[in-house]
């Protein structure tokens, strides 16, 4: 489901947290766990991977991580707004670090006008720092917008 | 991370669920998020795959899903309690009619006596029904039992 490029991605990842003694949870929509698998594909991260949310509908982004029925009533549950709010509920439920959120349409289905299938909010949340939330569109199938998902979230957390 | 033979098993699953207007939830430990993302790799699936708990570390399996301090100090996390505990506790969180969860070893480290790695406990909590849960030893490396426990874990959900 994932290329190995993103795995050893993973891998990096979860060294450079774990060498900072951080720890890190995510909130994923339409990727639906596929973060939080690839993470936990790598042995020992059970030292930096604490939790992870799928929140897939919209009750579980309300009840799971505190996004509210605000934005999900004003922006819809793809958009920049909801990408924050699921991960800085998820930093401050799971008590973490840092925490990585997404929220798109993997497609086939789900285009609505101004929102094609590709379209990806990531977030990434940081304790005491400013959330950051990215747009993509991405190409491809179901299974590509979703492995791009992936890799540019982890690209994101390696930033920080 | 999983052959299609198991995807195979998602899609036929989630048909099977949406005909009967089911929904399902999934509460996972050892595979990390893989059970709630292979069920998600189907287009559609959120008709049925409402929520996803990955509850990794002791504390998450007791915030996200209610496991008691009690049975992580008199049996482990690595227990038929705690899987138990975890599918009724996302079951009820979610509020779905199917819960599917997992608590195992999946190596390279962990086992301890009497717990080798490949140890798998798999729980399946249906609204109305006697929870179910199976106990494993799965063959392999850390991606083979993770890939066995999936494959098991759906394979419960299709029987019931």
């Amino acid at each position: 489901m994932l290329p190995q490029a993103t795995l050893d991605q993973a891998r990096d990842l979860l060294a450079a947290l774990e060498a900072e003694g951080r720890t890190l949870a995510t909130a994923e929509s339409c990727t639906g766990g596929l973060i939080a698998a690839a993470l936990t594909s790598i042995a020992g991260s059970s030292a930096v991977v604490m939790a992870g949310f799928v929140t897939y509908s919209n009750a579980a982004k309300v009840r799971m991580v505190g996004v509210t029925e605000a934005s999900l009533a004003t922006h819809g549950a793809v958009s920049e707004a909801v990408a924050r709010e699921m991960a800085e509920g998820a930093l401050a439920r799971a008590e973490v670090d840092l925490a990585l959120s997404c929220t798109g349409i993997a497609g086939p289905g789900g285009a609505t006008p101004g929102k094609p299938v590709g379209l990806v909010f990531i977030g990434c949340a940081r304790r005491g720092a400013q959330t950051v939330v990215e747009r993509h569109v991405f190409p491809g199938d179901r299974a590509a917008v979703r492995a791009a998902t992936v890799a540019a979230a982890l690209a994101m957390a390696a930033r920080g």
